[in-house]
This record gives C-alpha cells, sequence and structure tokens, in this order.
C-alpha cells in the first residue's frame, strides 16, 4: 500500500465562480489542508479570480484539475459528500464533527479520504452523493439553508483542525478497494447484467444501477473482495464448467 | 432589565469589501443569527456587492450600522473579540467551542452577547480588543493565518449552531434484510458459482465463501437489495436474453 495523506483531499465538482475556489484554496491553507481537488471549473483553469482570492494560499498553487469526477477520486477509499439534503439514501449522516472524527480515523487506519463539495447552482449531483460512503450536512437553518461553496469549505476546515482526537467507533477495513477498481466491478457486473437482460423495463435501468451499486458501495469492500466478486460474475456468465478455463487467463 | 436576544449579535468592526459584509450576513442566515451590526464600514451604506453577496439574507435587511464602536455595544454586557493573535493580555482566551459554551451559559444568565469581527486589512485594533470579556481564537496555522473576514463570521457562526445537541449519530438502514433472507441470498448465489466451477480449488471453498459472506454482510442490505441481487444472479446464470422470462416467474 502506498503512503496516503495525513489529511483529507477536498473536492469542489463543477465550481463556477474563481472566487470561490480561491477562498476555498485560502482557508483551506488557514487550517493545514493541503490537498485541494478542482473537478470541471465552469470558467477553465487557471483563473485570475481565483488566484487574487486565495491570498496567496499555496493551496491553490497546488490544486489539481480533473475533469472527470471519477478521476479526482481514483484513489480514494473513503468518500464524504457534503449535502444540505440528504435524499433519503441508505448511506450513514453524519454531523461535520462526527465526520471529521471518522476521517481521522480512517486516515489513521490507511485509508485514502475526500470530502466533496458542489456547485454554488444545485449542489452536488445525486450521481456524485451516490458514490460517497457517508452524508455530511451542516446544521443550516431551514429557511434559509443555501450555504455558500467556500463557507462549506469553511466550516469542514475549520473542524479538521478544531476536532478533538478520533474515537474508537470506526471500523477499519484494511486494503479498501479503490473507487476505480470498484467502478471497473460496477461497470463489468452492469455490463453482464445487461447483456443477460436483467434490466427491464429499460427506463428503470439507472435506478435499479444506482440501487445495486449504493448496496456494494456500503459495504467498503477491500481489493481482495473486488477480485473475488468480479471472479464470480465472469464464472456465472461463461457457465457451467468453463470458468476454470478463463480464471487461469 | 430589557429582553435580550437567544443569540450573539456579530459586529463587523469597520470592514472594507461589501462582498465580506454581504457574505457574513448570508452565513449568519445559515446559521440562524439574525442580529449584525457593522461599525463605520468603509465604503458606506448601503452596499450593493452587500446584497448581491448576501443571497437574499434577512440579516442584511436588519443590519444596523454604527460608526462608533461604542454605539454598537451599548447594550452588551460579555464581548467576544476574535482574532489569530492574542496580544499577551490579561483575557481569558478560548477556542471557538469554548467559547460558544461560555456565550450559551452568559445568555441563559439574562447576558446581551456581542462577537467582534475586525476588519480586512488588520484585524481588531486593541482598543476593540481591549474592551473584550474574552479573546476567541482559531486554531490557524502559523504560516498561512490570515483568515478571510467572513470565513471568521462562518466558523463562529457554525459553531454557534453546531454546539446544540448532537443529533443521532448514525442513520439507521431502513428494511434492513433479516439474516434468514440474506442466508437464502448466500445460498443461492454459492450454489450457482458452484455449478460454475467458481470455487478452485475445492479446498479453499469454505474460506472463499465466508470472505464474499463477510464482505456482503458489513453492507447491511436492505431487503429490496437483496431481491435485486438475487435476481440478479438469476439472470445472468440463465444467459443472454432469458432473464426477462424468469423474472415473471
Amino acid at each position: 500500500m502506498t503512503q496516503n495523506s495525513a489529511t483529507p483531499a477536498f473536492i469542489l465538482h463543477t465550481p463556477q465562480l474563481g472566487e470561490n475556489i480561491g477562498a476555498a484554496a485560502r482557508v483551506m491553507g488557514n487550517f493545514g489542508l493541503p490537498e485541494l481537488v478542482v473537478v470541471d471549473p465552469r470558467d477553465g483553469w487557471p483563473n485570475d479570480k481565483a488566484v487574487t482570492m486565495s491570498a496567496g494560499s499555496p493551496v491553490l498553487g497546488n490544486a489539481r484539475v480533473e475533469y472527470r469526477l471519477g478521476d479526482a477520486i481514483h484513489d480514494t477509499t473513503r468518500l464524504y459528500a457534503t449535502t444540505a439534503r440528504p435524499r433519503g439514501m441508505e448511506k450513514p449522516v453524519m454531523t461535520a464533527r462526527e465526520a471529521v472524527s471518522d476521517m481521522k480515523a480512517a486516515i489513521e487506519a490507511g485509508e485514502k479520504v475526500a470530502v466533496m463539495f458542489g456547485g454554488e447552482k444545485s449542489g452536488l449531483p445525486n450521481e456524485a452523493v451516490n458514490m460517497a460512503d457517508v452524508i455530511i450536512t451542516l446544521p443550516v437553518d431551514r429557511s434559509f439553508s443555501s450555504l455558500n461553496l467556500a463557507q462549506a469549505v469553511a466550516v469542514i476546515a475549520y473542524e479538521w483542525t478544531a476536532g478533538e482526537g478520533a474515537p474508537a467507533e470506526f471500523e477499519p477495513v484494511s486494503d479498501v478497494a479503490k473507487r476505480e477498481d470498484l467502478e471497473r466491478m460496477f461497470e463489468h457486473f452492469e455490463t453482464e447484467l445487461e447483456r443477460a437482460g436483467f434490466f427491464h423495463p429499460p427506463s428503470k435501468t439507472p435506478l435499479m444501477v444506482q440501487n445495486l451499486r449504493n448496496a456494494f458501495i456500503r459495504g467498503r469492500w477491500t481489493e481482495q473482495e473486488v477480485r473475488t466478486f468480479r471472479g464470480a460474475v465472469k464464472a456465472l456468465t461463461l457457465g457451467r464448467g468453463k470458468a476454470r478455463i478463463v480464471r487461469e487467463d
């Protein structure tokens, strides 16, 4: 296993305003969080307004820019989504404080941790929230709940630094599969299900796919488990008696 | 004694940028803090940029503007100063969390509480810090300590609300499948894997079975998820195109 960082990466998903990216980089610098990933910024990259608002934060210069969320989280093993509205998903919902404790325990256990923040207009899309292990909600007033992107970053960054030590409640899973491995497993499984005519009616395919993925994500499978399951799918699709040949590929 | 508010007032002392005043008003609205006082804003009042950045926060429209700090705090009985650099004064220095507890106790006791934030350029002047009962310091990185004004407001506003009783720390999964349903799912899956020649060498079968089961159990699947997965296995084992018939069984 490679050496993972001692801090969570913060991922800004399709941010619109350079000002907010810069402000996020600034407050991350204030609270000692060096790793910023920007996914598909609306106004391109580099961004002058981001530079201005970062007030010289070294976090901005070191930011990584990706154009697909999958690339941003390819080596993440524990992923948090910040959203004001948990959408009735079967995922743990934590306060920022609880989430920070959870992150610290996960990092302690060798995991690669990332926190996603949605864009200004509509927050994180369901597809992104679905990929998360944990939902973080902030205690905003229901009558005025729209938190500025950089302010949401400020709160989590502050909690990271202010937070007390990690509690023992986290059950570490060693060698949790990276998101890219999980993604490939999903694609493999879904492709075979598609071929088998499983998704019926077609209009329900996205929902069925999402429900299946959620179920798997929740289990926090290890690399070995992902390999095993992929072997299982292969065996089933090849039919009786032929699996052994393939497993020797 | 007049009826005092149940929340602290936030005082921005000689802020420069309307954007920061608006952002402060916005995040105060997010976290349920209605009382904003602006002392001698550099660019006058009202301020269009403040309006834009407030995103419609009612806190901005209700803000009180004063031109002397003394007028801003005239009815305050307990005053907090936020500063990154306690200047060796003989005052209690608290973290944001400690200060929020202190504020709540003070308000409970009938006090009128206010928190001061300094302007962008140089923070609170010594004269203002001197007037405070308590200094609040945020845990910023010494090498990059300059926190944006609205971000400092965000952190204290967040602490005010987060400091309330902790919500349930784990969102329970509804309709977690009974163990007997899970057991049947395992047997189904394993039977098909056995038929497909997946378990090889046979001596390793018990271990492979156990590892697969552990992975599934950890996800705490719902009844619906169990049904879906069983449908998926059925589809795969029946091969392409035939699944639909079986799913109508």
